[in-house]
């Protein structure tokens, strides 16, 4: 039903180098674990980078953006030409993400994989088969052929954004109505109850958040039995319930993994495209880092359905891959305390009770 | 008893700075409250600062180093040595503080207000009127003139920082020993069960812990009732189980908040230092921005007695102010985001449900 490469295994993380960085870690002039997470993460980016020196210094924000048929059920704050607006904001510097790339040092790549945009716009990749999903609580969401062809734009978003090598990859999203999207496929995936992955999304009062869970409960009774029943459930879960961006995000990571290139995840619709890639090839979990615990409701459920503990929790709630920016210089400075710190014995510090280090 | 600078007022909060950077934050395109504390703490910036546009480019680190008479009672994993050899570290690149000065642009200062050591090392400044204090666990760790001068190095300290002006100062400490001092001086001024405030230290398996414990139950039933009967407990607390580096701590904060430079406090020494400057001078908790949560038993009561939320919890637990430097990047990314994104206006961006914005 999906494109065969996305079934391949992924690249093996280096357990050699991972060793060595542990036991660099140990020689480092502090008591041993008191960089508490920031170690952590650097013996991790040393294993999977395999690379006595982790790094995180070329790190590419690619953004997916789409629409969504379901927006038109009232199940945003916001109109749906806001994401083209957004896009257009991306690339014109005034969006969070776009202040983030730029104070970070991060070329950002926007790739409209469904918006919409009837035209061109200055600055963003259009690679997008249809415009906008099908409402998904009157029907389908897309056909298997726009399915095939948003994975497919994920990876080939990849390739784009990595054609010079790549440390670190930071995925980020933009679509209205896709917190919706990604709170059907959280139920379906989990599987979750509905009501704990349904959330304020752009900020929904009580009562539009009841309105869009009756929709979302309207919704799960269409396609939870065919997904339940299907030989490929993931597959067909994001084909009726999926947004074309969470798609390509789900393609980019399963392709990142294949080729090595570490992955930053960001917030809920990431987080959720990441358990939808998790589950299609199981071996893409090693090579995710998870940047936060956002202020969505159902992020936290999401998270722990792939074991994930995230670097931040800071009430953030954007998308765009901003949370995931934010965490990125924790990453950097866990890199180069691990590379510029002296060991005991380079600067001369007695050990623990006073034993030569 | 202590210098009377030390109660002259701090100096006030601009509110209308705040309101004004509240008002921008609800313009920016974003739905309001998306990027949750980093929307907070620029807010909180603008009106400490006085500006339209908070900035933590210029961020001196200051650190005060000490020892602790209290070491001999085996109550650290490292001999008292440590402290001096660290601060070769310091200067000579090598430590964690120093790789983070180095990555984040920061001038670091080290202020030795009473060391053990004999003789001037090349960086460090030395401001001490003995070397260590006397073991409390046994007698008072300083004298009323040792405890002014400790103060008052505190404010030379942040003099010689912020010569240049500064935008935001980074406080952090170096002393073998230093957690029992904190940790007696957490009970003494919180008032908080020793039991709760009493941890591992630089790495005390729980036997040393145990110890570490009864050593400063037998101190605090020398000191417990002078403090209680003090006149002035906060600087009889200081100067019976305080630490030099911990008083400078204290007198640096107080003079922060006096001349208007916001602090960034560090872990569980830095901010025990925090709860005796607010108490001591009760204006000093508006200059106050946490970093983060400690993996120190105690440092989440101590933050709760000044009711602080920091930003990070990454069960970090070193010190030298390496907590500090690692958030700084949090606020750096919330000035350049309040200052840097468009507003809905100018980026022609639609509003909630549609509305013109």
């Amino acid at each position: 039903m999906i494109p065969a490469w996305l079934h391949r295994p992924c690249r093996p993380v280096s357990d050699a180098y991972r060793q060595q960085a542990l036991a660099r870690q140990s020689q480092l002039t502090k008591p041993a674990g008191a960089l508490g997470r920031l170690e952590a993460v650097a013996v991790e980016l040393a294993g999977l980078q395999g690379r006595a020196r982790p790094r995180a210094a070329r790190v590419p924000a690619l953004l997916f953006a789409a629409d969504h048929g379901i927006a038109a059920q009232g199940v945003s704050a916001y109109p749906a030409e806001v994401t083209v607006q957004m896009l257009r904001n991306f690339v014109g510097g005034g969006a969070a993400i776009s202040v983030l790339a730029r104070e970070l040092g991060l070329p950002l790549r926007v790739h409209d994989v469904g918006t919409l945009a009837t035209e061109a716009i200055d600055g963003v990749v259009a690679d997008k088969c249809r415009r906008g999903t099908a409402d998904f609580s009157a029907g389908e969401a897309m056909d298997a052929a726009a399915l095939a062809h948003a994975l497919d734009a994920g990876r080939r978003g990849l390739d784009a954004a990595c054609a010079a090598p790549a440390d670190l990859l930071l995925l980020g999203e933009m679509g209205i109505g896709n917190t919706a999207s990604a709170s059907a496929l959280a139920a379906l995936l989990g599987p979750l109850p509905l009501a704990e992955v349904v959330g304020a999304g752009s900020g929904l009062d009580p009562a539009r958040q009841r309105h869009k869970q009756a929709v979302l409960e309207r919704a799960l009774a269409l396609h939870g039995e065919a997904v339940a029943r299907s030989s490929c459930p993931v597959p067909e879960a994001l084909r009726r319930a999926g947004g074309l961006e969470i798609a390509a995000l789900a393609g980019a990571m399963v392709a990142a993994a294949q080729q090595g290139t570490p992955v930053l995840v960001d917030g809920f619709i990431v987080s959720v495209a990441a358990l939808a890639a998790v589950r299609l090839n199981p071996g893409v979990r090693d090579w995710l880092l998870f940047s936060h615990r956002s202020a969505e409701r159902g992020h936290a459920r999401v998270l722990d359905c792939l074991r994930a503990e995230p670097l931040l929790q800071l009430d953030l709630r954007l998308g765009e891959g901003s949370g995931a920016a934010v965490a990125l210089p924790l990453l950097r400075l866990a890199c180069a305390l691990h590379n510029g710190m002296a060991t005991f014995a380079e600067a001369a510090v007695a050990g623990r009770d006073g034993h030569a280090a």
